[in-house]
This record gives C-alpha cells, structure tokens and sequence, in this order.
C-alpha cells in the first residue's frame, strides 16, 4: 500500500490528488490510525522541543490545528518564502493573491463538494438563512480552482503561455482533532503552490524546468536523502490512450534527462485519474520518508472549468494544467528543516545571527552601536524611511545583569550563530570579540569586518 | 454625526473601535445606506477603470467582496508590504503569524461573540454535529485576540516591555453584498496591523512613536492632505477618571509634540469607551475624507484576557494595550494610492518599470539580453541559487509584431515607467535608447547605466 495512506499531512504536497484518488474509506483508516502514528512520530517530538527552545511556534486550544508563528519562527518562516519567491521568478512564476472563501458552485464546479466536502470547512454568515446554498462559501483546501478562475477571466493567446502563477495563501483543511500536532499536522498551512497552464507541446519543457528546480532547491538546504517517483495511469482514467501515452512518455523521459534513469521509481497504477504525477519523497534523520515536492498532470480541471486559449490556427483549445509545489506545505518542510539541522540553523535561515554580550554596565552603549552597525541599521537615519533593499541581520544585545559566561551559553541553546563580546579591550579599538556556535575559538574583528562576513554568508547559503 | 457612520469601509482600519462603538442600529442604518454612497464613489469607479486598464486586481461572483490580486497588482502589494515591514523593524515590531480561525470560546473572551457577531462568518465542518459550539469557530475580522493569545502564552516582566507585534493576516468581516465593490468595500482585506503592549509610563512615547511612522511613511508617498483627530472619553466608559485624564492627558501633549498644536482637532466624547484614540483622515482628490491610520488605547481587552506582566515591584500588573494601523487596509491604502497617483505609479512603487521594444525581428536578441541586464537578472548563473538581497526590476519585452510607435503608445497605456528601444545603432554600441512615460526626450544609456539609475530612483523612493 502507498506511503500516503499512513501519511496523512504528506497529501497536503498532494495537492490535487488528494482530492480525487483518496477514497472516503481510506480518509475514514486514516484518521483511525492517526493516533496510533502519532505516538511514533518522533520528528515531531524533537519540532516541540526545538520550536519551544528556540521560540519558534506555539499551539492553543482557541485554534487547534493552526499554529501560531511566534516572532523568531516567522522569520525563518519568511526566509523561505523569500528564497522561494526569487527562485521561482527565475522561472515565469508570476505571484497573485486569490481569496480564502469561495461559494459553493465554485466546489461544484471543481468536484470538491462532490468528493472533499468532508475535509473542507464551511464558511456562513451567523445569521443566515440560506435556502439556495447562495451564501454558503467553501474556506479553500487549495488553490487550483482559484487560478482557473484567474486564467478564465480574459481570452489568453498560444503566445501567453505558459501562464504560471503563484500563490501562498492559507489553506485549510479539517483534519481530525485528535492527530493534531505541531507543525506536521495541522489544520492551517501555506504551499509554495504553483500552477502552470500550457500546451500539450509545453508540458516536457515545464515538468523539465520544475525538476531543475526542486533539485536546486533541495540541493540549497543540504538535503540529498530524497528520491523521486513516477505514478502511472490507474485503471478507471479519464482522457484518451493516445494522451496518456503522451504524457506518460513525457514524463519519464524528462524524468531520465534530469535526475538520471537509476535515480527515479515507478509506482504502477497510481496516478490521479486525471493524469500522471512525479512525487519527491524525503527521508528524515529516523528514516522515516515524507512526500514533500510534487509535480502532477493535470487534464480535469481544465475541462471542468472549461479553460481555453486561442491557438495559432485561430482556434480554441483546451490547455494542460500542471500542480506543482517545491517545498509541499511550508510547515512539513519546515519541521524536516528543523529535524534535518537539529536547531542548528545555517546562517542564512537563522533567526537568531548574533547576540552582543557587553562585559559590563559601562560597555552597553557601545554594545548597542556594535549591535546596529552589524544589523545595518546604522546605515539608515531614522527620519527617513528604511531603503528596501538592504541586508538586515537579527542582532541582539544581552543586557541582563548575568555574568558572560552564562550568558553565552544560553545564547548557545537559543541557537544564536554568533556570539560577540564586548569589554574595554574591544571598544578602545573599536573591535568586537566573536566566536561562533560551534567552535570556542575567538576572533578579533570590527564591526565591518563582521558584517562583510554575514554578507557573504548569506549571499552563498551558508 | 462623524464621517465613520457612513463609510463602513474606513471602519476597517477602526481595528478595535468597530467593534463596541458602533451600535446595532448603526450597522443597520449604514448596510441600508451602501448603495446610495456607491453612486457618489468616484475613487472606486477610477480605481476600477484603472485597476483593468493596468490589469491589477479583479472580482468574481465566485468570492463577492474578496478581490483576485492579478500578477501586477501582487507586486503592487507586496512592495507596500515590504515598504512597511522595513519601516516598521526600526519602530521595533516583531511580526508574528496567526491563525485564521478560532473557537467560539475566544470570541466570548473577547466581546466579539456579543457585540460583533452579525459582522463575522462563523466557520465549521460540513458534517458538524456541534451541540457544545465547540467545533464553530469565528473567522477573525482583527488580529487582536490572537495577540492577547501570544501575550498570555509566557509570563512577560517589565523588562521585556513594550511587546510590539505586527501581522499581515487575512481578515473577513461579512459586510452586506449590495455594498461590495472594487478594493473600497470589500469582505476580505489585510491590515499592517500592530499591537503594543507596555506599561502605563510607556503609552506616551510609544505614541509618539506611531505618529512619527505616520508622518514618515504618508511623507513618502506624497500624501499630506490628512488631520489628525482626537477623540476623548465618551458618556459611557470603563477606567477610573483618573486613568483617563492621565491617557487623554498622554495623547493630547504627544499631538502637541509631534504634529503640532494647530494641526489636529478634537471629537469630544467620540472615543471608545475602552480608551481614547487618533485617527488619521486623509482627503481624496474628490476632497472626500478616508479613514486611514489610527492610534488607540485599550484598557479593557487586556482586562478580559487577563494579561499580566511581572512589575519591577515583583507584583503582577496589566499592561496597556495600543491598537495601531499606518496604512490601515493595504486594499483601501492601495485604492487611495491610484486615486493620488492617477495610475502614474512612482517608479519604487511600479509594476512595470520598463519595456524593451526591439526595432524589428533581429534585434530579439539583443532586447533580450538588456531586459536581462537591467532586471538583474544577468548577475545570478541559473544552475545557481538566485540570491536572496538584490535590486530586481520588472522590466518585459515586446517581442509582439506591431510597429515601435504603437507598442510606444501601449505601454504608456499600462503605464510602464520607461520604454526603451533597441535597433540596430544600440546593438553596436551596446547601448539602449530610453524614455520615460512623461517626457519624449531619449536618452542614450549603457543598461549599466539604466540599472544604476533605477536603483537611485528605488533607494529614494522616487
């Protein structure tokens, strides 16, 4: 039996799929099994420890399911978005901002009223009195029939495509209460989701590209444990034997040219109905596999929602629609993040780059100058506004009243990358005293020397 | 009767004082009222006019009132976003993610389940079977309570006061659908918004230093057609007299301080009986009024939360709460930005920075590559990750087969800052040939020279 039905957050990367080919028996074993998983879930033991440790996240009962991004995990939560949405540019995605709620003949269009209405939440005014379904909306579990509504709205042309939007709204989904926990199941949860819309023709060179992508992406982060699967037409498939043929030998041969013919596996069968899909599945530190990335066929939607662009013979035709999604759920890529660095942040994601530790109360004003310069806010005067485009550190100044030593080591569990000293001996030479996380060994440097060097950090992924 | 009465929509950036200063029949009064000032809304009918024109934003029955942010208007937003997160890192906000969605018994905490329910979607599970209310949850129209979560999740001392914590969340409120249109009335919409938590002593200054956000960030866009108004304790109100004399007393001299004596004016009794306030009117090139920022003390959500913070006394005590919003709604802000600037976006601020039209089919290539060039994206090697800090400019290519003169005359139209012309005398100099939307004078320029001049115009906001 595939992974995904004992994975039940790893169909939130699904995207579509989850939609069509769960069937309700199998949401019914899952959720029943959920419990039994949990207790085995040891990813998301260490996530609690480290994401309490380190500030990152917290749950509450007034939201059970949705997590709260505290104010240091919304800055790595931010990074990767920010990674993410300059990457992506590269390649044609274009951002938009679609709505969360949408009505109830939007999800019948779509086929989620018919078949994931028992995952959705349902959206109403309190006093409602809605005899025709007018006024009760859907809260979106994805954003696909959005960007088919975006596509529609004006008559696009062979020479506009492909049409690649993205999108980072808040998705919901209405797992049951008792597998929730942390950041690896959740209620509430962002995709670096994209869709591309294309033509028949356009297809190879698109999965090709996303390839490229999800292999630079994962190469940034230093995770190579991941492997790549190929799910082939399920008996019961809409679309000709000629399309399926097509699609399927475009897969696979774009599949051999970028991650090479012994670096992929195919699932028979297990496609959507709809069309075939290549999964990325990312083994964590307990070996335990989770579907991250996924890049998927789709011919349905299309027809469904009856997209159409005007083709060079001056005719309409029906384009290919591609779900695709890098990271998969932020939060889940977050978790392995955290489990794959154990806290330990590199420095470009850390939330935390430097604390500054003045040896005294006479050396907290240059601590705070130390503090600014190196974050770059010196540069900046305060009557004017902040220029956009500026490396920005997370630099802290420790000014209790504890001693050096145990402040530094309490920077150490907080996860600070760097720690730097600041006495007599520094500020008469207008230096700082660094060391890093990981090795005791001190540096003499100033301010500027120091922020060079996090520049340089953060421009190469380090 | 105060301008608010009739402009629901300015209500959104009212954040807190929506809720329990206006009364039921206000609500009615206004929702009966909608369609009658929807005649008169000449900011809305342009900013549709352009918002088409320039291909921003759209609406669908599909989600009445939740605008589709096209991919030009989403950087639109997004540069507002980031403008405001950039500024507001100095003022000392940690911006944090909350849910959307929270149980009933939040709302009771509140006041919301009593005072405000009628303006929320209630939110639950299509096969909800809910006896107890505690699978409905409220989707939330402010990010307050949420904040009172945080606050309440660790103990606080005085020392880590004032807490200041911002949010880009989704909001929903259930306006009446006969009202809804374009970006000024809408159900769904995001607010920079901001709470402070500090101590009594520190409200003055922390309200000095909202204003001086205010100040700072209206002044880069231009806008100095707004007052500021005060409004003090009304007939009805919570707090000791003493209390508020001794917060009227803090917003008054900090008016007087930091905008001056004659430049704001009292609304006698017109504050929440939670606290006083400030709003910030702006007027429109109509001379209609908006409200936009606004500034408002909170004695009582923190009493209904119970927060607490350890005193330098060792004792609990409750802190202040500040509700404040600069921009107010980024969708109303966004609309009173192209009724200032008439579509003519300043170029920091601008979808389109500029256009490359090559003189005919040979110079593709050579368009191409300066379009490259210009953006920034030349610098970063494709099989290398793109790096995270860098000047990008939306800059296309016409690669259409019209002549020079009518793709000229078109990009005026989508409002492209610069248009730059490539023929054969620029590709052998290895030069462009540039003007820009409001002068007809061309420059000869190396895209050296373009992107060095587009990264002083960003960095001075111009």
């Amino acid at each position: 039996m595939p992974v995904k039905h004992f994975e039940p957050q790893a169909g939130m990367n699904v995207l579509h799929s989850n939609l069509l080919t769960f069937s309700l028996a199998m949401f019914k074993l899952r959720r029943s099994t959920q419990l039994l998983i949990r207790c085995h879930s040891t990813t998301s033991t260490k996530n609690a420890s480290i994401g309490q440790r380190q500030q990152l996240f917290m749950v509450d009962e007034a939201s059970p399911g949705s997590v709260f991004f505290l104010p240091h995990g919304t800055r790595i939560f931010n990074k990767l978005v920010q990674f993410m949405k300059v990457q992506q540019a590269r390649y044609g995605f274009q951002e938009v901002i679609s709505p969360l709620i949408y009505k109830k003949a939007l999800w019948e269009t779509s086929g989620h009223w018919d078949k994931y209405k028992e995952d959705m939440f349902k959206v109403e005014g309190f006093e409602n009195n809605d005899c025709d379904g007018n006024h009760t909306y859907g809260l979106k579990p994805m954003n696909c029939p959005g960007h088919c509504v975006i596509f529609n709205s004006t008559l696009r042309s062979y020479q506009d495509l492909p049409v690649r939007m993205s999108d980072w709204s808040s998705l919901h989904r209405n797992e049951a209460s008792g597998g929730l926990t942390g950041l690896t199941r959740v209620r509430r949860f962002h995709q670096d989701d994209g869709h591309i819309f294309c033509t028949r023709q356009q297809v190879g060179e698109e999965i090709a590209k996303s390839l490229r992508l999800v292999k630079l992406v994962y190469g940034v982060f230093g995770m190579d444990n991941y492997r790549m699967t190929f799910s082939s037409r399920p008996d019961e498939h809409i679309g000709s034997e000629q399309e399926w043929d097509e699609a399927e030998h475009q897969l696979t041969s774009v599949l051999d040219e970028v991650v090479g013919k012994e670096n992929w596996n195919t699932r028979d069968k297990d496609g959507a109905f709809y069309g075939p899909k290549i999964d990325i599945l990312l083994k964590d530190n307990f070996g335990k596999e989770h579907q991250i990335g996924t890049i998927q066929l789709d011919f349905q939607l299309p027809a469904r929602f009856g997209l159409k662009y005007k083709g060079e013979d001056g005719e309409l035709h029906q384009p290919v629609m591609i779900h695709r999604a890098v990271f998969g759920s932020v939060e889940r890529f977050l978790a392995l993040l955290i489990d794959h660095f154990d806290g330990k942040w590199p420095f470009w994601l850390s939330p935390r780059h430097a604390v500054v530790i003045p040896v005294n109360e006479t050396h907290k004003e240059y601590a705070q100058k130390v503090a600014a310069s190196i974050s770059g806010e010196l540069l900046e005067a305060l009557d004017a506004p902040a220029i956009l485009e500026s490396h920005r550190f997370n630099v802290d100044v420790d000014n209790r009243s504890d001693t050096v030593g145990l402040k530094t080591r309490e920077a150490i569990v907080k996860g600070y990358n760097y720690i730097i000293i600041v006495g007599d001996k520094e500020a008469e030479a207008g230096k700082v005293a660094m060391r890093s996380r990981d090795n005791r060994k001190i540096e003499l440097l100033s301010p500027d020397e120091v922020r060079n060097m996090y520049i340089k950090l953060e421009e190469s992924f380090e």
